[in-house]
């Protein structure tokens, strides 16, 4: 059944629900909600809302179910899987009004917020107290906690501490039908019906729109070190995380980045921030690791440093820069966390994002060169290798657009059975959305999507929510 | 629509599929599989089958689906609230014969097993390899592993390392459809489709046969130390409990015990074990805690424990047994165990596993007794404070059973809504089953249970598996 469009009568009725000023129907402003950061895609919604309330919510729902109309939820815009775009046109609610930290419960470790906090907000507000809320994605600055729930993100501390999902106890959801739901209790452990709280995590917005959060916080640690170190080949860097975890050692951040992305990401930096990079990152050298450790002991903290560089010198690696300074630390996590955006400004990719058992990554990443080798595609690797979870960008470069959409494809579709074949799957932490919907039988069975279809159909009968992603 | 009866036709199926030995008709031999641990259920199932590998449970699932026959499967037979009883008659398939510990993964940090390895069992394996699994129930040298996943058992260690869902990565399921499944894939993080594996987990056995688990493992702490501290009221024990986490400690234990409590269990461990407990408590205190740090380094542990000691002469407190030998260690988590068993010999009771946010620990507990006091019961209290889930066994003793079965039942809903009114729960480990099903509605709103009734329906069209379960 197709999606009723929206007419100048619903938008009557919108208007009634948000406000005039929170109805957009203007074709230029709609075109910012039209994109994501995924690839070079654009769908243009026919309206987009900003309600503020679960309430106002409820009302839209219940009119686009009883209209038929597509309605697609979106945060910060940040996503790379595409989950946000209104692939169906219809309805866009953007949460950008849901904006308030509710409370930070420093006697529970709890917070509760609105989904349209920026996820580097909620952080701070949480550190100002002293406490922690780990979950740490690369757009920090820019994304919304409630896409970070959606899509659930990972960043580089979920090594040690999870991902997104794991800090999240209870959420307020609107349902497509328009009720409104808690789909738990503000508790640590629980054993009270199915778990809707974990299944609404990494939905990608197509069960229900979340409008409140209550996050588990944990104490800050006090202490980090930062190790920069280098390795002959991306399979010797490989090999060696296994080892150190093998080691009993846990570190905080165990990041993974080939030369390319790092060249790539210094010229970018320094042109966008116009500050010259002084970390020197030693040649010759085809990846590097950037291990972090923290806690509260720096005695603890600097043996299990001097751990980490005994293993890693039973590989080939180079010479390990230790980042003394707050400054150099702030400069390394800087490259880091701009590899994305960095590699974006080089040229239109296809950012994949697999993970598979940290032992195995050494298969995989000689894997994937060896198919980008003999599909013609160039890619740089980077990613959150502590825990599996390796990014991919394929790289357009200066292939046609037949070849990119259909050899490419081909050769992104051996990427994805190997890291299946390897025991991992399609995405760590950037989810399905439509960008991955074409491979997701390579990870699963029909019997897997025929459940899953079951299950959108339990919270969403008339299919009118984010439609067309996932599966 | 009613469940069809298992005819000799269709036990010569079962026979065909598993074997006759693995069919057991006598009435005898299936008395055992009619109750658990809970209150004193027992409901007698038509037969037990005794299946060995996935193919066959799923050609027994394809058969009661095809002909509408009730099936119930069963782990150890620890449960607390009834889910592994066949109320509808029908089939058990009992999984003890699924105990078999596939691979313990050291690169990866990875488990393999069967859901019918006893816990205990298991964790020893683990600990062999220098590793660690930390949930740990209290029944864990009777219960499988497999209840603990459809359970979502938590233990003492939840407090600092989480429940079983937090260490469940993958599972192979058989559907009622006789579908064979993977939930996920064996990987840290997983934003690819709804997360079936945490679904699955906490479920009760309503969603699918769970016939392998994937299970992420730690490294061992190596170093303890265990504090005994005695309160003069509950309340201030209560207190004392969010304040030890607000100053930054988190422990590897945090079990409370009501004087009462500890009084009968000592009575029992001496007969059961006829060993006498040397461990003196203080006397004129109404409640006790068992506070566990645990870690690598000595010197953080006594400095952590000094802190807690230090937090807790802020509150009305007796004189801290500082446990300095194995044995005495031993000693109070053996009577710590065997609270539940020591309280069963005592009295007939319903066993309560409320949960709520940990600062509001001390309104629930003053209320608990107050709610007693009007309703005419006694109650004793204990349970895993530290993350908020206090066991509450409300005993029969000479009541009568009309009493038992109205006026009590009225009270406990009154516990119930009070948890919830404290931002808690129902259940925090041990379940809903049939036990705790009439009072699913204080906690969850129409539109919770829809959604619920719905994802049944996703997984088990025919409503065939554990029927009568949870909602």
């Amino acid at each position: 059944m197709p999606f009723a469009e929206v007419s100048t009568d619903i938008i009557t009725q919108f208007t009634a629900i948000v406000g005039n000023e929170n109805v957009i129907v203007d074709a230029e402003k709609r075109f910012a909600y039209s994109h994501d950061e995924t690839e070079d895609y654009s769908f243009l919604p026919d309206v987009v809302l900003k309600p503020t309330t679960p309430e106002e919510i409820s009302a839209i729902m219940r009119l686009c179910n009883q209209h038929h109309i597509a309605v697609t939820p979106r945060g910060g815009g940040t996503g790379l899987s595409g989950g946000a775009l209104p692939i169906e046109k219809g309805v866009v609610i953007s949460m950008e009004r849901f904006n308030k930290i509710i409370s930070i419960d420093e006697l529970n470790l709890q917070a509760t917020v609105e989904p349209g906090v920026i996820t580097e907000v909620f952080q701070n507000a949480v550190k100002e107290k002293g406490l922690f809320y780990p979950p740490d994605p690369a757009s920090r600055g820019s994304c919304f906690i409630g896409g970070n729930v959606s899509e659930n993100s990972g960043g580089p501390k979920a090594v040690k501490y999870g991902v997104t999902r794991d800090y999240v106890l209870n959420l307020e959801v609107v349902l497509p039908t328009g009720d409104i739901i808690w789909t738990g209790a503000n508790v640590l452990k629980n054993s009270t019906g199915y778990n809707l709280t974990q299944l609404m995590c990494g939905s990608e917005g197509t069960l229900g729109i979340i409008t409140k959060i209550v996050f588990k916080l944990r104490g800050l640690p006090q202490k980090s070190v930062l190790l920069l170190m280098p390795f002959v080949t991306n399979e010797e860097a490989c090999k060696a995380i296994a080892e150190i975890f093998r080691a009993g050692i846990t570190p905080s951040g165990m990041e993974f980045f080939e030369r390319e992305a790092a060249m790539k990401t210094i010229d970018y930096c320094e042109k966008i921030y116009a500050a010259k990079v002084t970390t020197q990152f030693p040649e010759n050298m085809d990846a590097y690791l950037l291990c972090e450790l923290d806690g509260n002991d720096d005695e603890v903290l600097m043996r299990d440093a001097e751990r980490v560089m005994a293993v890693v010198e039973n590989f080939q690696a180079g010479e390990i820069l230790f980042a003394d300074s707050e400054l150099q630390k702030e400069e390394l996590w800087k490259i880091r966390k701009n590899i994305s955006p960095g590699v974006q400004a080089y040229s239109l990719n296809k950012a994949e994002d697999v993970v598979v058992p940290r032992a195995n990554l050494p298969k995989l990443i000689v894997g994937i060169k060896q198919i980008g080798h003999r599909y013609g595609f160039n890619s740089v690797c980077y990613g959150h290798l502590g825990d599996g979870n390796l990014h991919i960008n394929v790289l357009k470069e200066q292939m046609s657009d037949e070849d990119w959409n259909t050899k490419v494809n081909d050769g992104i579709a051996e990427i994805f059975s190997l890291a299946v074949s390897l025991g991992g799957t399609l995405s760590g932490e950037h989810g399905i959305g439509i960008a991955k919907k074409p491979f997701m039988n390579i990870a699963m069975r029909e019997a897997n999507l025929h459940v899953m279809r079951g299950i959108k159909k339990a919270f969403d009968p008339n299919g009118i929510l984010n439609p067309g992603k996932i599966f």
